[in-house]
Order: structure tokens, then sequence, then C-alpha cells
């Protein structure tokens, strides 16, 4: 069994460690090859099964979809009873493993634990590098080290537990006010670490005797230890740990499990406590966004007066708008590959575009741009869909409802324990009336100056978390035409207390506060089917907008800007 | 542990049964005592700590919020280790009985089952008295005996069980097509019954020597048998057999434990094929709630031209509703004791006037009137909230916040799937804006000429079913405004599939279709508050009651209707 993942469980996979990729071709971010002495099948889920068969060599491979067909199920018609399937530990997570087993244990199928039969005959396989890791200074963190790990050691105490293994590399960076290179598109290192009562975390890194400013500034409170000796740590842990088994490898628990180690389960400390951002994290955030605001603000100009040339392709927008984020010469890296989509393309949700599928831009079609950056004092996200040319009206009436569906998610308010789940629906209302639907979720959680999706929080139908201040999350409604067209806008907002002199029976309410700073194509906007409380959101957003970002304008793309954000 | 509920363990209570009230005074619809030789608790919910503490002698009976403070935590405090809580196991579900049973455990207290201590003090206990049970024609019901039975039986198989335990009278009355009198505001009777895989069921009743057309017109598919001999037949089955943990006794499960039978878990098979009604159930209930909404029409024409006199009381609207109810000859039951309640009553929001809390209307506030009727066809349920005399604005602010909230839930569109917990947030939406909400669910699921309240479906955070064709639930938000005023408004709808030619990608859509016929109070609706979507709704929903109820109007009231009715 070969899956997308590596030893993180998550998007971050290391170079040495794209066995998949390797393998069958395939470099969409899930998935699982599963290969007999007689045949081999690439499971992925629905969004990829088009890329899937485009990279892979089907003659070799065959391509499953997951919800049609579970891999315990291909396994029962292709091997015998009988038979073993292997896997590597360190590299599926505990509670996959367990639920895989069960289903082959009707089957008299065996799963065992096994060397990865890819790193044998994976001969030019990269070898691990470990980059540097720099102290993230706590004027952009705006809590001390010491104080998280207290808090992490406080949540311990709450749930009885001794230590908390962090199989996380953007938890660790958050718990220990680092960052590092490792990863493109994310500022984090490959780490691992155990974090105690005590108030002691051990941290095992790749080279652990690279100094800079760092380790030398960490206090007792952090023990540098090498990553070769992790596995060695956890057998020697005694007394209980909190470990997820969802979040943890089958080789973590079985370290534990070797050493007799009491388990105990629970939400992950680190996780939940980053989640919510500080004072410090929201202001910091806040400047980041009015900083990458006007670089898009720029690029919207840019686009408005040349995509009409025929002249410009998906490829041109990617660097362009790379480029205007670059001249804020606080750029660090992009926070995930651009997406510059237009007509068809745009229909695509996960469209990465390549020289083989690069489009010109049409007058006639919209461009979706979905695009984020990373800054030391936050992480940006935004997509806005543009028209080239004058646009035809049903793509006006679709960006209408899609923009209907953002503005009544931003103006939401709700009482606290209200779950991501419940919120959903607020975004997709106007779509459903009209029979229409998009085929992702509403919102994911962002982090700071991390990683641009995070847990816990998010929007969507599997989002169980409620949504309390200080989270930030994505407001993406978008529309799909397959074959014609593609619309998604996204906001980030934080979540903040209103007022309470803004509820009329004091009930504590919490509301979003908009991040994002840049307009929305007005040649897009049927003002006609927007209400009084949508054409106010839009103009007020609007009105932020300029002041917000107007100040780091060049004067041409201001002269622009006020158009731009002119009342409907 | 003297509980509200009897033996069906729901809201119907036979009058033998009423314990909680006998020993304590309290009348509402949930609560439990649990008295020692010393002390004596009665454990209600929030909405029921006000009367408890009027109804009941609290130098006797310490009111305990259920919320604050939990039996086990009480009993921990108030009698020692070791002691033994006694319960009657025919009136409590297994699965309370069994999380409480571990609870105490832990703090060393025994949970036993006993006679019933109060049916051994209670002297002028009323005795059993089982009334006559009728057929219920399948004009009505849409679907034979047979049929159902069979479908019961198909769906045992497909849970691999033999037999299920049917505890709901609803749910018998429904599989057999038969209506009972031995409660009021239901049409059901005092029955058990089992049914199994081979499309047998055997019906527990207190006469079955009862015979009128029935049991004379079942076929081979039913045995009637004495309510008597349940147990006795509980304790002879063999096989697997699937009963639910929340909706069947302690009692019921001994039996079958005791018998060794093999327990399968599951829904309920009856409950779940009840919810959905067919075509003919749906064609019937239109006819009751357009015969229904004349008749609550003919009260709102009443109450217009009566209300300012200064001489009507709540309890005359309840008798003055009732008379026009019973005036259509249909009306078998009114489907729940009637809430007719003005200013700061009206913000109770389980009222029932008493000759003690009688108010009348006064210029000025508000009247909120629920109620509903039994007809052989159907049942209704409505709630309406009329002006007497020139409302405030703020009254009005409010009022048109609720009506938005059951507009845009009236006109959702969604796909399958999706749940009652999601939707329930549409309607809280307009009020939510403004800090405001309501401390009840957004809506219930409603029996056909049987319980007014019925499972699965509903509408509120704790709805997990899907919101699938045929289902009928009402859509009910309000505000309360303590100690000023209160507003509902309510109105039953059944869910339909949208045509696919109103769905622009072909998906498959669900809608609600409103059954409930009969205007809103035209002087408490901002329509400057509503946008068109809004505006038109209403008019074109009154253009429907006029339409719906004229015809069976006097015309006086035909005329005022006309007037209720005109566009916005």
């Amino acid at each position: 069994m070969v899956p997308h993942s590596g030893v993180f469980l998550d998007e971050w996979v290391a170079e040495w460690e794209k066995r998949l990729s390797w393998l069958t071709g395939f470099t969409g971010s899930a998935g699982l090859c599963i290969a007999t002495s007689e045949r081999a099948a690439l499971f992925v889920d629905g969004r990829y099964t088009i890329q899937a068969s485009k990279q892979v060599d089907t003659d070799h491979f065959e391509i499953v979809e997951l919800y049609k067909i579970k891999p315990a199920e291909w396994l029962a018609e292709v091997i015998g009873r009988e038979s073993v399937v292997g896997y590597d530990d360190r590299i599926h997570s505990h509670s996959s493993v367990k639920k895989l087993r069960l289903e082959l244990q009707r089957l008299n199928i065996e799963l065992r634990r096994t060397e990865n039969c890819i790193d044998k005959i994976w001969l030019d396989r990269p070898k691990p590098a470990y980059r540097e890791i720099s102290p993230y200074p706590e004027k952009f963190a705006g809590e001390s080290r010491k104080s998280k790990i207290q808090k992490v050691a406080a949540r311990l105490k709450q749930a009885s537990a001794d230590f908390t293994v962090i199989t996380k590399p953007d938890c660790i960076a958050w718990l220990l006010n680092i960052r590092g290179s490792d990863f493109e598109r994310c500022p984090i290192m490959h780490a691992f670490a155990i974090a105690g009562i005590e108030g002691i975390v051990e941290l095992f890194i790749g080279r652990p005797e690279l100094k800079t400013d760092f380790p030398s500034e960490f206090g007792d409170e952090v023990v540098v230890r090498p990553l070769a000796e992790f596995g060695r740590a956890l057998a020697e842990l005694r007394g209980t740990i909190l470990v997820r088994e969802e979040g943890a490898s089958d080789w973590v628990f079985g370290k534990l499990v070797d050493a007799d180690a009491k388990l105990a389960k629970g939400d992950d400390p680190c996780g939940s406590l980053k989640a919510v951002k500080n004072d410090v994290e929201i202001a910091g955030s806040k400047k980041a966004h009015s900083r990458d605001g006007a670089a898009v603000v720029e690029f919207l100009a840019w686009i408005s007066s040349h995509a009409d040339s025929g002249q410009i392709t998906e490829i041109d927008v990617v660097s362009k708008l790379e480029e205007f984020r670059r001249s804020t010469r606080k750029l660090r890296d992009l926070s995930f590959d651009t997406i510059a989509a237009t007509g068809p393309n745009a229909a695509i949700v996960h469209y990465r575009v390549t020289y083989g599928t690069n489009r010109d831009l049409c007058p006639g079609d919209l461009l979706l741009v979905d695009s984020g950056g990373q800054y030391r004092d936050g992480t940006t996200d935004i997509t806005r869909t543009i028209a080239i040319g004058e646009p035809g009206l049903e793509q006006r009436q679709c960006f209408t409802r899609v923009l209907k569906g953002l503005i009544a998610l931003s103006r939401m308010r709700w009482p606290a324990d209200v779950t991501g789940r419940e919120l959903n629906v607020i975004a997709r209302y106007p779509l459903w009336l009209e029979g229409q639907d998009y085929d992702h979720g509403t919102g994911h959680g962002v982090g700071h100056y991390l990683g641009v999706h995070e847990g816990p929080q998010g929007i969507s139908r599997r989002s169980e978390t409620p949504l309390s201040p200080g989270l930030i999350v994505s407001i993406e409604p978008g529309y799909y035409r397959k074959g014609q067209f593609g619309i998604r806008l996204e906001n980030l907002a934080v979540v903040e207390q209103v007022e309470p002199d803004e509820c009329i029976d004091g009930l504590e309410m919490l509301r979003f506060r908009t991040l994002t700073l840049a307009p929305f194509d007005r040649n897009l906007i049927l003002a006609d089917e927007l209400d009084n409380h949508e054409r106010a959101w839009v103009d007020s957003y609007h009105a932020k907008v300029l002041n917000g970002t107007a100040g780091r304008c060049t004067s041409t793309t201001r002269e622009w800007l006020k158009e731009a954000c002119a009342a409907l």
C-alpha cells in the first residue's frame, strides 16, 4: 500500500516521500495505490479521477474512485484469502490501519507492517535534507514559548495525561515559536515533539547541531534531540499519553503500545490552542492582508487594462500576481500554488495550470484566481473571479448568487456553540434556490504564518467545531459550470464577539470580521438582484478596501481602485 | 423515582398513570420526582421551573433544574453509599435506566426494579379503562394494512431481525389502519404490538372482546390478544428482535433478555415508514388544512372586529376558536390544548391559560394563538400572532424578522441528505443578525390524524434526519420578550421534489409545499423590511389562502379576508 502522504499524514510531503507520484505519476493531493504481483489500482476521490487518468499509465494501474469501491472490496476481489497486505506503519494513521485491518480480517486477509517496498526499488530517491530552523519573534507570535508550553501542560492536566505526542509540524512551529523551510508554501520543519505535564518539550529534528540564534535561545523548557531518537523516546515514555488515532501514525501507536503506555483520547491541545489567534496575531494578520490586498489590487488593475489584449495566458497571470506580491518586499513565499483558470479550466475545482493546459484570456470568459501569500505577520488566501471583456447574463446571475452567499455568511451573527456545519447552509442558500450548488466546503481554517489549511475549525458539512472568537476561516462559495466557466469568491475572516449593545436581548453573539481586502468585479454584479442590506454591505466593504489599500498603491492603480470601489 | 411519563414513555399519559401530578401537583409535560424518606426533589427543565414553583409545595419538594443538577448528583448528596433507589421498569426507557445505573454504580448506589410505590398509596387512582377502537379506512390511509405490514417485514429482513416490538401507540395505529380514543387530543389506543418477518402482527389491547367493525375486519395478518398477555408474549419470542433502547421500556428489555432473545439495534421501522406520507395522506392533509384554515380565517375575522372591545379574554379566544373549528362538522378533536396568550403571557413559550392567569385582550398587546385540529383526513397545527389595536414599532420589527425567517425557510430548496439541523439556521438568521433568538426548535414532525408531534423528522439542532419527500414538518420561528410580548408564526409544510426543469444543473433538489392556509397580520408586517422575493412570497401565499379558504367562509368574512390577503 503506497499512500500519497508522508510521515506527517497531511499535505506536507517531503521530496523523498513522494512515493506515490514516483510509482504512478499521479501528483494530486490525496490518493492510495495498492499493488499486488498481478494487478495495481490507484484509489482517488471524485475530484481527481480525470487528472489521474491523464497522469497515470492505465495499462498498469486501474483508476478506482474511492467512494465507489473501497480498498478492502478491491482486495477481496483481486487477492485470495490468507494473503498478506504489507504497509509502512510510519505513513498510515493508526485509525485508518485499525479500520482496514478489521475489514480485511473478515476476508481472512492479514494487514502486516513491513519495510517500505518502494524505498527498496526507488534508486534515485532524494536523500532526506533538513534546512535551517529560525526563531519566530514574539512580536509576531504574541505569546511566549514558555506560556504556550504551560498552556499545553494545563490541557494535559485537564485530560489526566502526562504527555502528548505532537506529530504535526505546524503545531510544533506554533508551540515553540519557530519556523522552518523544509517544505514549500508553508514555513515548517521536519520535526516531531513530545510535550509533558511538567512543561518540558522534547523536540526531534534532523540537524540538531545547526545553530544560528537557535537553539541557543531556548530555555530549559525545550530539549533538542536528533530525529532518529524519536522512536526510542516514544518507547521510553511512562504514564498516560494523549494522542489522536486520526492524527498519529500506526508507528507512533505501536511504539507506545510496546512501551505499555496508557493512552488517553482527546482533542489535540496544540491544534486547538493554535487555532485561536491572539490579539497580536490578529493585528499582524490585518497588516498582512492590507499589504497583500494592495498587491492584489495592483494585479486587478493590471488585468483590467491588459486582459482584453488577447496576449495574456493563465501562466502570465500566475507570474504577474507573484511579481506584485514579491514587490511588497515582505513576501516569504506563496501560501499555495496559485490557481489561475479561465473558461472551462475554471470549472475544474483543483485546476493548476501547466504548459499543456495553458489558455489565453479571451473576451467573454471569466478568470478565476485563487492565491495567497506567506508573510511573517500572517498568511493570506483570496479568490476573485474577473470578467474578461463583457460578461454574459448567465455568468453575472451565477456570480451574483455566489456573492449573495458570501455576503450572507459575512453578515452572519450567531450564538456561541454554533458550528461550521450549521453556518455552511447560509452561503449555499442563494444557489440552492435555483437548483445550483458547489462540490467543496464553504470554508477552512487558516494558520498564522503557517498552513493555509488548518483545523479544527471550518465551514462544511463535516465541521462540528463551534466557531468561537479568534478563529480565522475562509468564506468561499463558488459555482462551476462544467465545460464552460467557474466562479469562486473567497475572503478570510476572523471570529469576534459582537458588542453587547448591538444585541437586543444581551445575548452573547459572535460575528465575522473580514480580513481580506480586494474589490469584487462590479461588471459581474447584478445590483438589482441585491437587497438593500446586501448593497450596503458591498459598498461598505469596498470603502474599506479603498481605505485599507489605496495608500500602498501606485497613483494609476489608485484611480482605477476608486472606480472599482465606487458605490453600486 | 416517579417520572411524568407512563408506559408509552411519551406525551401520552393515561389518567391512571398521572402519578407525578398526583404526587407533586406539577402538570408540565416532562419531569421526574425522586423522593427519599427524608427529602424529595422535582427535576424539571428550564422552561418549567416557574410553573413548577407555582404548582408544587416547595416545603416538601425542592425544584431542581435538570441541566444544572443531574439526578445522580442530587442522589450522591442526599443518600448514602450502598443505598437502593427503586424504579418501576415499565415507565422508564431502557437507555435512561442503563445510563443512570452506570452513574449510580460509581457512587455504590443500587438502582433496583421494584413495584410502583405510588400505586400502593394512591387510593383513589382511576382504574384502567379502554375505549373502542375503530378501523381507519384506506380512503384516508392511502395504503392497506397488509401492504404496511409487509413493508415492516421487509425492513426486518434488511436488519436481519425476526421481530420488532412496537411500543408506540401511534405507530400501531398507523400500521394497522386503526384509531382509538383512549387519550385526548390524539386518536390512539392503549396498545402494544409485535410484528414479525412472516407478516403477522400480534396486537395487545385492553378489551380484545370489543367488536364493532373491528377486529372482525382484520385478516389473518393480525392476531388480537389481551394486553395482559404482552409480557408473556415477549418472554416467548425466539430469534433476533429489533427494538430501540430509547423507545422501549426497561421492562420490555428485561423480558427479552430473560428470554435469551438476540437484540438488533436499528431504526424503528414503523416510525420511519409512518413519517413518509403517501399521496392520499398528502391530498387528505391539504383538504384538512383548507377546512381548518377557513375556521381559523373565521376566527381571525371575528377577532379583528371584537378584540378592541376590551371584553375578550384569552379563555374566550380558546372557546371561540374551538367553536369555529367544531362548526366545520368534521373536527374529531383539537390536536392539542390551544395556546392563547396576550401581552407578557405570550412570552411564556408553554403557556396554557387558566382562570388564574386569564388576561383581557388590550389595545397595544399582541395575541399569540397556537392551535390545531384532528380531522380524519389530517392533523393541523398553526400559530398566528395578531395585533390588538395599533402595534408598536418594536413589535412590528420583531414580527417582521420572525416572518422573514419563516419565509426564508419556506422558500428553501436543498439537495437530498440535508438534515433538519442544517435548515434550522435559515429561520433564525434574521433574528440572529440583531442579537435575538428563540429558545425552542424551529419545527417538529406531524402525524396523519395522529400525533401532532412525531419523529424522526424535525428542524432543530438535534434533528439529524434528512428531510426527504413526504415528510410533514412545522416551520415555526418565534421571538419572546420576557415580561412584554411573544411572537410565533407556524405553518405546516410537506417536503416534495423540485421539478427537474426548475433546477439549473439537473440536481435533485427538495422543497417545502406549505399546507397551512391563514393570513399573516398585515398590521404587523413592515413591508419595507422585506425584499422583492419576500414580498412576492407573502403576496402569493395570501393569494393561495384566499383561493383555498374563501369558498368555505361566510360572506362577511370573505370581505374581511380579501383585505387581509391584499398585496402588500
